[in-house]
C-alpha cells in the first residue's frame, strides 16, 4: 500500500474479530459476539467501545427476540457510511471505478473506454479522472474515503505496488500505486484482479464462512484464486493458482506461456476461435463468429467448445483434488458461452474429481466489471485491518 | 485421539511458541526467543517458568557470545528425554515402530513382517506386541510415554479414529485409535501415512520454516500432502493432496479409481510392470524383471519408466503452479528406480512450471520405514500443543 505508513484503523485481536464479524455478516448481539469469538460480554463491550467513539459502529434500537427472553438486546452494526473506498478495475479496452462503502456496497460508479493512447501515463491520468467524478458524486465520498484499490489482470508485486506485466501494451514494471497515490492523495492498493476478487467473493461473497474457497475465471484468460484456511494462497515464488497453465495433454497445443497442454491453450477464447479457424480454414474468423457457427450447429465449432468445455472441467477437478475446496465460484466472460460448454465442463469435472472431492459444487455467477471493481475497492476494507 | 479427555501440554499462546521454536530450532536464548515470538522478555520468562518446572525445558550453561557483550545468557533447552513418544507405521506387509524423544530424535525400534493374517485384529496383536518390546528397551519409556501415533497407507478419519479404507485385506471402517488405546493404555492418534510424514518433514526435517512446503511419494502409490500457511491442508471434504489421481492425459490408461489418464495409472510401480507386460506380451513379469530389463537397457521397459517420470513431473508441476511451495521434499520407495526415470521427472517438471514457480527446487529424500514410524511418533508431540 502507498503511502507505507498508512495505519490499520483496529490492531488488537478482539477487536479485529468484532470489526470482521460484523462487517461480513451484519449486525449481531454482544452475546452472540461474545459466542462467535469466545471472547466475553465484557471483553466485547470493552473491545467494541472505541469503533462506537470513532463512529465505526452503532447501536441498533433495543430487540426483544421473544416475550419474556430477558432483558432487551441492542445489536451492534458497522455504520456503513463511516468510510468510502475507491475501487479500480483496469481491463484490456476499458476502465471501471466504483466508490463503495463499508460493507462493499456500491454507492457510485463510472466506466470508460481506453483509447489509442494505453501507456501507463495515459490510463493513469484518465483513472484519476474517472476517481475524480465519482469522488464528486456525494461530498461524504471526498470527506471521507482515505483508501484506493486497483485491480489489473497481469503480475503484480503487491507490496512494491508494482505492475510487472499486463496485457496493455508497454506496461512492465509500472510503479502504478505511487503515481496514483501521488496524483489522488489516497492510500493505494494494486493487486492482480483475480486475487482481488477472490478475496472479495470470501468476504462477502459466495465464499463467506468458508475456510478452502477457490474462484475460477474463464474466458479471454483462464485464472483462479484459492483461498486455505482462511487466507489467500500467494506462492513462496509469487506463483500461485495458475490454473490456465496446468498441462492436461500432452498432445495438446503450445501455450502462449511455452508449455504444452495448458488449460488455457485449449479453453481461452483465443484458443477456442484458433482451433475452429483451423478446422475451417476461414482465417478471418473472430470469436463472435464462431459463437454464432457453434450456436448454428457447425461441428468444428461445436466440438472446439466441447474440447475447451472438457479441458476447464478436467483443470477445475485438479484444483479439487489438490486442495479441497468447500466450493468453486466459476466467473469471468467465458459464461456468456456456458451454453456451448457447460455441459462439457460439469461431465469433465465430475469425471475427474476423486471420490468424496465430489461433493464441492461449482456455483456459476457471472460478475459484470463493477463487481471487478467492487473487488478492488474491497482491497481497502481490508486495509483497515492488520 | 483416543481417549479424547488428553489435554494439551500448552495452551497459551506465548508458551505454545516458545516450545514450538525450541523443539523445532534447538536451544535459544531468551533474547532470541522474545526477537523471533515478537513477545517482551519479560513474557518469555515468565511463559517458560511453567514448562521448566514441569522438566520440559532447562537452562543451558551461560554463554558469552563475544568479549565484552554484556551479560551472559543462559540458552534455553529443551529437556529431551521428559516425555517418549511412540510411532507406528503399517504398510502393506510389514509393522515398524519406534520411540523417539521430544525432538524427534529415533530411541529406539522393532520392525516384523505381518504374517498370513492380516486382519485388524491380528495386526492390532503383532502392534501391540511391538509396542511392548520397544517400551522395554528402557525404563524411562514405560515412564514417561503417553502418546502413540500411527500412520496408515489409506483412508483415514483421524478425529474418529477410524481407518476408513487401506490397502490390507478387510480393512473397512476399522476402530483402530480405541482398539490401541484399549490394549496400551496410551492416547492414541490414527492419521494417514503421508499426511503424518508432510507433517513431520514440515516440523523437523525439510519444510523447517517454510511457509508453503509439499511433500511427494513416489512407488507403489503416488500421493502428497500440502502445507499452506504452516499448516496441513486437509480439503473441506477430507481429500486434498491427491496428486496421483489428477488427470493430465486424456489419452492416458483408466486408472483403479475410475478416471483416464491418473498420474498413478501411468506412473506407479503396477502401472509400469502392466505398460512392460502389455509392450513385450510377456504376462509374468513382475516390477522387478522390469526394472533388470529397463537397466539392461530393453527399449519398452525403459519407455515405460520415461512415461512414468514424465508423468510424475507433470504431477508435480500442477502442484507448484497451483500452491506456489518453497521447496518440494520427494520420497518413496520409487527413488530406488531414480536412475531410470529422473531425468525424465526433472525435464517435465522444468517444462510445465510456470515462470517463477520453477524457482522452486525438488529436493529427493529417500526415507527408510523407520522414518514413517518417526512420522507417526511426531503425532504425539503435536498432541502437546493445541
Ligand atoms: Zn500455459
Ligand atoms: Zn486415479
Amino acid at each position: 500500500m502507498f503511502p507505507n505508513h498508512a495505519q490499520p484503523l483496529v490492531t488488537a485481536p478482539a477487536e479485529t474479530a468484532i470489526l470482521a464479524l460484523l462487517l461480513t455478516e451484519g449486525p449481531l448481539s454482544r452475546v452472540e459476539l461474545a459466542r462467535r469469538t469466545g471472547l466475553s460480554s465484557t471483553a466485547i463491550t470493552k473491545s467494541a467501545r472505541p469503533l462506537i467513539d470513532d463512529g465505526y459502529l452503532h447501536e441498533l434500537p433495543p430487540e426483544r427476540t421473544a416475550p419474556g427472553a430477558g432483558r432487551p438486546v441492542n445489536p451492534l452494526a458497522v455504520t456503513v457510511d463511516r468510510e468510502f473506498f475507491v475501487g479500480v478495475k483496469i481491463s484490456a479496452d476499458a476502465l471501471f471505478v466504483t466508490v463503495c462503502d463499508l460493507r462493499a456496497g456500491m454507492r457510485a460508479t463510472a466506466g470508460r473506454s481506453l483509447g489509442e493512447d494505453r501507456s501507463p501515463e495515459a490510463v493513469c491520468g484518465l483513472l484519476c479522472e474517472l476517481v475524480g467524478i465519482v469522488l464528486d458524486a456525494d461530498p461524504a465520498f471526498r470527506e471521507r474515503t482515505r483508501h484506493l484499490g486497483i485491480a489489473v489482470s497481469g503480475d503484480v508485486d503487491r507490496a512494491a505496488g508494482r505492475v510487472r506485466y499486463s496485457v496493455l501494451p508497454g506496461w512492465r514494471d509500472v510503479p502504478l500505486a505511487e503515481a496514483v497515490a501521488k496524483a489522488t492523495g489516497l492510500n493505494v492498493t494494486v493487486e492482480n484482479d483475480v486475487k482481488a476478487l477472490t478475496v472479495a467473493e470470501h468476504w462477502f461473497g459466495e465464499g463467506i464462512g468458508t475456510e478452502y474457497f477457490a474462484l475460477v475465471t474463464i474466458g479471454a484468460g483462464i485464472g483462479s484464486g484459492l483461498v486455505v484456511n482462511g487466507q489467500l494462497i500467494t506462492g513462496a515464488y509469487g506463483v500461485a493458482g495458475e490454473m490456465g497453465h496446468l498441462s492436461i495433454d500432452p498432445a495438446g497445443p503450445v501455450c502462449h506461456c511455452g508449455q504444452t497442454g495448458c488449460v488455457e491453450a485449449i479453453a481461452s477464447s483465443d484458443a477456442i476461435r484458433d482451433a475452429v479457424r483451423d478446422a475451417t480454414g476461414d482465417e478471418d474468423l473472430d470469436f463472435d463468429g464462431v459463437v454464432q457457427l457453434a450456436r448454428s450447429g457447425n461441428p468444428a465449432a461445436r466440438d472446439a467448445f466441447a474440447r475447451a468445455g472438457r479441458a476447464i472441467g478436467t483443470g477445475i477437478a485438479i484444483l479439487v483434488n489438490l486442495l479441497g475446496p468447500e466450493r468453486v465460484v466459476v466467473t469471468g466472460e467465458g459464461l456468456d458461452t456456458y451454453d456451448l460448454f457447460g455441459v462439457h465442463i460439469k461431465d469433465a469435472y465430475a469425471a475427474h474429481c476423486f471420490k468424496a472431492a465430489a461433493k464441492c459444487p461449482l456455483t456459476l455467477r457471472p460478475l459484470p466489471w463493477e463487481e471487478w471493481a467492487r473487488g478492488a475497492a474491497i482491497l481497502g476494507i481490508q486495509a483497515l485491518f492488520p
